[in-house]
């Protein structure tokens, strides 16, 4: 008798989002006319650049003809793409092998995935709030308890609570973790981790021989130097950090999936078993991938040319422009508005002490303004909201005057 | 102390392919002006036709413009293209809901991801030999024992012995078992498998309240209207299959990557949990996976069109032509060739009784072919090779033709 994976059943059912658009949906039906402003979703709207795109056409042509047909490629990533990926990180002061570096469809399947080099029973902590991707996927694995609806956390996980007071970013916990979640710029909260506080976990992993998963899928919106890209700036990080990265926010790739991971062969896990995690890794890709397309990753050697790349940096400035719009706009309303610069995420607290949902319905009914109740990303989340600035700049004008107009504060 | 995924030692380190490379560089520097002729790896070698080259390119112009331009898709795969899908099973007389059809980046990390929704504790069973991929997902997942060195086995999984006396096709095993893989067209046999075959594994089963992972990959060089192209056209295979198929041998996807898996909401599993296995995967999906590449997608769809599907069957024929081409021309030389008709690839008796690994030798070294020794497939491979018959048609005709004059039998 086939029994299938009981871990599913601990799973708090996919809340958020659905529920969202289920009070979406009913706001529609209750106010047809009215033009609704989509400002909860993090997803790309501005068209890919034109060098970029004559990356993926001239891909797309190479698969035209015997002469330059392509079959399976390499599953770890073309080399091309590789080297341009490495030569990134060397004008950060990085020094990555080509086969530290892991081509793959993007963050989300890696961060999914990374888990599952690691035994059952290691211990996790994640920032809360966080993207609900970190907490699912060790819940299907196996590596976590029930959910305690009383605390609306997972036992057996540690929640590292980012607040206001620690500029939301946690620091490394008081007790043990084996495995590390930490994401700067921060999706939800728009925080970005200083070079401080990035060494406060390097010391911690190092410590207790814990591994960090770095996500960095939003570091091309960072713009003050004081902040470091990538973890591997900060020193001993590749001993003790998996850095995950996308191409999904620098070229406007969400729906063309391409992303990569590092994996240091100068990690230490478990007593000085150095490099089998990239190993583990390699042997985890080839067996259960088989590469990005290879249109994709034509793409996105383009999008790494010098050409490609001022093309991608006008494409965040356009979004954080909009995450700046927002901004002084609800600062304007009275309301305390955290992130959104150097990210694309704003963090916006509750007015007085109502919830994230009641804000959600409040800022939906007044001002027709979708945006996540924060506590949808966690306990901590309670008590905010969060906005993305993925959107046209026209729809985040009318959409913030429409809150400055019809939002009663 | 973060530990790794402990079952990863379990493997055999990645023998077999790396091996046969290792024999190949070592040939080719012992007589560098020697043309080698690859026919090891199953991997496609002729361009893409032209109506899916221009649904790739209108997807790649789609993406330029603001008013085309799409973000994240549907984890699930675009409507149009599950449409086009369900339209091909509907037309084998196979009903399908468009939420049964999931598409994916292909063939093989569906195949290693599906294990994933069942509970480690079920007891599988591949046919032996087998694409690796389905044993080697299960080591790593935890489901099987330790290797057994002396049966070449992995302890816990239940190998049904393929035989020139089955026709390649084992009957279902006489002991229990939970989850049962299957090929048809098969890699590396080149066996397909007919009605009646199929008939007995579910009955089996339904019997067991087993599930069929039906690996459908191959189905497109299907020519003789005996063979199921899908296992669905057997009555009751909704309530005990799911099957996973590709683009990649259809339209020359490898390198684009797109698949889909079929799971029937009428899979009963367990006593009486009817729908939870398609409930499943699609949390599996929306949570490790954030969609196939749009393009790749939008090529799809191009494939399915009557346009594409002439196309694609021209291109299938091209292959089986070559592999007739082969099949002709060892019997000839009086060897044993089974497979290579309604597929790929063929598999050939060594003669004598010499084994896999001296046969690939002699091939090499006496006509400079390179081809995939049977016993890296299971161990009822000794005493076989695959040839591919992807490759490009002249290559192909120089091949048998070194084998003709040159291999001395």
């Amino acid at each position: 008798m086939a029994r299938l994976n009981e871990h599913y059943d601990k799973l708090v059912a996919g809340y958020l989002f659905p529920e969202i658009n289920k009070r979406v949906r009913a706001f529609a039906e209750k106010y047809p006319g009215r033009k609704l402003y989509r400002l909860g979703i993090g997803n790309t709207t501005e068209p890919i650049p034109p060098s970029i795109i004559r990356g993926l056409e001239k891909a797309v042509n190479d698969l035209a003809f015997r002469e330059t047909y392509t079959g399976y490629g390499d599953e770890l990533g073309e080399k091309p793409l590789r080297e341009s990926i490495a030569q990134i990180y060397r004008e950060r002061g990085v020094i990555l092998e080509l086969d530290e570096i892991f081509v793959s469809d993007g963050a989300k399947p890696d961060i999914g995935n990374i888990q599952s080099i690691f035994a059952l029973d290691n211990r996790i902590a994640v920032q809360d709030p966080t993207y609900p991707v970190y907490v699912d996927t060790n819940v299907i694995a196996g590596r976590t308890g029930g959910y305690n609806k009383e605390e609306s956390k997972y036992d057996g996980i540690v929640y590292m609570k980012c607040t206001v007071e620690n500029d939301f970013f946690a620091p490394p916990p008081n007790e043990h973790v084996d495995i590390l979640y930490l994401c700067s710029p921060n999706n939800p909260t728009g925080a970005v981790a200083t070079r401080e506080q990035l060494s406060n976990f390097i010391s911690y992993a190092l410590e207790h021989k814990a591994v960090i998963i770095f996500d960095a899928a939003y570091s091309a919106f960072i713009r003050d130097p004081q902040y470091p890209h990538s973890i591997y700036e900060l020193e001993n990080a590749r001993a003790c950090a998996i850095e995950i990265n996308s191409f999904s926010k620098i070229a406007g790739f969400t729906g063309v999936r391409l992303g990569w991971t590092v994996v240091p062969k100068t990690l230490v896990l478990e007593d000085g078993v150095v490099g089998k995690a990239n190993a583990l890794w390699q042997r985890r890709q080839t067996t259960f991938f088989n590469g990005a397309s290879i249109i994709a990753q034509k793409g996105g050697v383009a999008a790494l040319t010098g050409e490609g790349r001022r093309e991608c940096a006008l494409l965040a400035d356009y979004y954080l422009e909009n995450a700046s719009i927002i901004k002084r706009s609800l600062e304007r309303k009275g309301l305390s508005v955290y992130g959104g610069t150097n990210a694309p995420y704003l963090w916006v607290k509750t007015p007085g002490s109502i919830s994230s949902w009641d804000f959600f319905e409040k800022l939906l009914n007044e001002s027709s303004v979708v945006v996540t109740p924060g506590v949808g990303f966690g306990p901590s989340g309670e008590g905010f909201v969060r906005f993305s600035a993925f959107g046209h700049r026209e729809d985040i004008l009318e959409a913030v005057e429409s809150i400055e107009k019809n939002l009663k504060l």
